[in-house]
């Protein structure tokens, strides 16, 4: 079968790969009818980190159910499912919290050995899903399938990051950065009831996407005035960061009123950050990182999604066949596009 | 002055009363602007309750104070304020928890003794407020006075619904009532992330209203149906009884799922109501009433409203001048207003 | 092999009855170590409830795991386990939200067909535990028997009610009954921050083991006076029913201030129960049903248990051999008991 | 009057001052019948704080209202009261969000100017009480007032942390820091139903105190091994730093699970501190800052102490006269007590 694979520093390959099957009693084959290109997969492909050619990519997929194997219960031959970037046990202590990420038996599709044991990707004809009767869920009637995948991933990550802040109805949030995941953060925080929600970005179409989708927006020099006026100088209720690195961590704290609360939902890979203990003290903030988690959240997400009340399908900026991933990773990567499907 | 006052069963008059002034130092006089005609007028003015005629009415109000006894803080003449629908001292063990209408001192305006201590309405041109630091409240810049009016009342009671009912997001919610209180509560579960709302009225005017702001709609009959389907066949998460009586609440009562919640913001007078409580027990459900607190909600609500988040005015069919009240009284009663807004 | 089954109207039997074995893929079979005698076995003996004569009893065990099917997860032959009382597939809606209760796959071991499809009970040598790896729980180091069986089905009723009522710290809380499941509701309200828990009884005894244990204790003409002065007249912040009835119910009403909780744990089978529904309106009273769920809670109890933070063993009046269940039904059903545990 | 003030860089001296008055219509006077010596106390008369000679120390008290403002409600002369360690209004958006700290009328007793505007301390025969309806609390009956006063200060703030931590039953929680606030913290996280709580402290007496309390204790070698043999070497649910400073810090970070929670109580006055960003974002982490605030959590303190629930007097190593204060400094600054409680 075809699939992306990495094949070396800034470079896919569409590739013929072994098929997969079955392993244990509670896999499922699931034939990919749409994945995506995540900015995760930039990481990856970037030459940045250690991963091996060949390796598999894409952790976004929805398909459907070809095979599953004898433990698997509640998922059919047939389903069209919703799959989740990473597996989970589905039973263990963490499980049962609701802790996917910490799951012992987590793997993350398609991104090689960096989070542990490998899993092959989902930008793949065929994807072999562990714990399937955990992984994949069925989508609900009427629930489109472009709008969905990004409960599997972007729309998660943005929810989670409303959910750790605790954003109540009425609040003020300061969303950093308005990628996908920062438009999906502005979306969700929109849909539990935030009175404002300002995205700031440096990029105008950006910022242009924001505000047609409900966010006020901001560039990083206009959003400190703009936080303090909407809310008589106190700052925001929850600042959110969707970019990861110490820069706009930083810029994020800044934006807290006191007794905020700063969500990172971007990625942090330095050992330290230089965090303002005294304000943080004095002005009792709270600081969380949260990782999105499409097995807790998409029994409340996929009913957002069917019924229009979320539609995460703004991001779109383009829909590509799989023979075109390789060139479509490279507009990516140059800032071209918001969010990418592969229509498989 | 001139104030809306009771003048015997089915009938109010725009009568010439004594102006009030300031009696004890946390009082304060506000100019009303802004009033509006409630069920619950209607309900005092039926001559089902025991009101003497000359009570004056009305417990919604916007207006500009006029005067403010020596303990007042945080308001000031000039400034244009929200006022509550009932008073509350800010400083008892009720009050610390939020809890205002279990105050001591809970004065409920234009109610004459019905709830308590009589206190002049606000369909006035001046209204005295007692304990006016916690009672009113400066409205937000950009925050139009007839939108935050409904703060005072009609919405903290449809929010108080979805608050109290938990409302969480992906929720299917019913709302049992398709007047400002239904239409408000609507509005409300939407605002906290309902995947679905249900608005059930038997009047289509009301029905079409729902569906323009959000909801879906459905008459008593076709309402089971409706909610069976959107819900795999489980029941309501949350069902709000927002016309009170035994009979609504039954029918909430039916539409809940198991372990779901039916809150009722609707009045009850009757002593006893046939709890089926064989079913409550083995589907664990909870039954709870609200009413709403616009001094717990208003920080939470005006923002909402000043955004334009929730925008409470799509049920004002109409606004009339002091003059015509005891007319547009009559067309309330007629059932011909969904709400009715009255420039003083 | 032996096990307690149901002979006639008032009667049990320890007869000789065909060895479980393994029927589904997810089945475990546990060797019980300790069963125990509960009220609802009462119940099923009484005559009142349509079960047939040889129906296998009792749903709370402790016991070593002797055989687990292919599917099973997370259970070893070998381990020492704690069961639930009932059985959920641990992957539906439902299951996915902790609601085991409404699994559609739920069975109630010792049941016969009271609530749904029979399942062989559990005062049995051995017991087939379907959904083993949901169902079953290791017991953690250190966690004595006696203490974890309570787990499985009464202190996770008691718990429930302290869970369900939101018991905050520094309540007060009102606990009508003082059996097995009272004196759980107790202990669980203590340990999770009440001020004073008041346990109301008719029995001296059970008073005096409620006083023993930490709350204060009432007769039923006692504890309205006594709550009045624990809260400077305002009532009970929560007040549990563990008995079931409308007597106790409507009692527990009674005892709960504004804005206060009822949670009912006590089995409810009329269809009507007469709601002071002006009052509940009037006081914004919230009246909820809970039926214990060990799946959802033990990971919380557990370590409590384990710990020594709560010890259930206090009720436990006597310890019985599997020979002299017989005699050990009939004290309990004359109350000579509160708690029988069986050494199997 | 006599009162204790600072006297120059470790010392502090009784002397006489003049007697405060009423200056605003909501201030009162109290009869300070019981005060207490505190860590910010010596922090303060160190001599690394920029203080006047002369400041009036103290923030602790129990007293006897002997003078009320004409605004001042629900106060009255003769009334036993509780003081909070500093003043809010009680009214501004902070206030009405229970976040008293942040009122910008806050000001904090006996600490000069280093909070903002000065307040003359509580070590005083009469102190001054700014909004003492918000500030001031009667003793609830039967209370103790060597109990209560801890709710003013060091209880308030360790019932932060178990708040703040959002510490649940069942789980394992540690405390750095045996001194007064983290003894407080132990006990306020067993009330709240911590299946688990080590403190962690050098100090032998310290250790012995905790574990005397219900709590485990360890040195700060042997607590990372006891919370990995606690939790299945998962780490704290909750980590709480009661000491303050980057080592602490650092320390309860480490101890802290996956998705765990560390809150500091301590005091930081550095401008950074090494936060271990790359493994708070792959861990989710959640770090959060709080201050004690007797006005929003006396409600629920005070009857846990009441009660006995909740018994700080065991911090309680010696009681003092006025006269003999001096040497009471001394003696705390050599770590020889935990808690001096001072008889006016």
């Amino acid at each position: 079968m075809k699939a992306v694979v990495y094949a070396g520093p800034g470079r896919v390959s569409v590739d013929d790969v072994a098929e997969p099957r079955l392993e244990e009693p509670d896999d499922a084959l699931v034939r990919v009818t749409l994945s995506a290109i995540c900015g995760t997969d930039l990481h990856l492909v970037s030459g940045h980190v250690d991963i091996e050619p060949g390796t598999g990519l894409g952790h976004e997929f929805v398909g459907e159910v070809v095979a599953v194997g004898s433990a698997v219960r509640g998922i059919r031959p047939g389903d069209t499912v919703l799959g989740s970037d990473f597996t989970a046990c589905g039973g263990c202590w963490w499980c049962r919290r609701g802790d996917h990420w910490e799951c012992p038996e987590r793997q993350f599709f398609g991104t090689g050995t960096s989070f542990g044991k490998a899993l092959a990707g989902a930008q793949a004809e065929i994807v072999r899903v562990p714990h399937a009767s955990t992984v994949l869920c069925p989508l609900p009637p009427g629930c489109p399938a472009d709008g969905a995948i990004f409960v599997g991933d972007a729309l998660a990550t943005g929810f989670a990051a409303a959910e750790r802040g605790r954003v109540a109805p009425g609040d003020t949030v300061v969303v950093m950065g308005g990628g996908a995941v920062g438009q999906m953060a502005s979306l969700a925080c929109q849909a539990v009831g935030a009175a404002a929600v300002v995205v700031v970005d440096l990029v105008e179409g950006r910022r242009a996407l924001a505000a047609r989708e409900g966010a006020l927006s901001a560039t990083p020099e206009e959003v400190d005035g703009l936080v303090r006026r909407l809310t008589a100088g106190r700052g925001a209720d929850v600042a959110i960061d969707a970019v990861g690195g110490a820069r706009v961590l930083e810029a994020a704290l800044t934006l807290a009123r006191p007794r905020g609360t700063v969500v990172s939902v971007g990625a942090h890979f330095d050992s330290s950050f230089a965090l303002p203990v005294n304000r943080a003290f004095a002005e009792e903030l709270t600081l969380t990182f949260a990782i999105g988690d499409a097995m807790r959240l998409r029994d409340r997400l996929l009913p957002l999604v069917a019924a229009g009340v979320i539609d995460p399908t703004v991001v779109v900026t383009e829909r590509v066949a799989l023979a075109d991933v390789p060139a479509a990773y490279e507009r990516f990567a140059r800032h071209e596009a918001v969010k990418i499907l592969i229509d498989m």
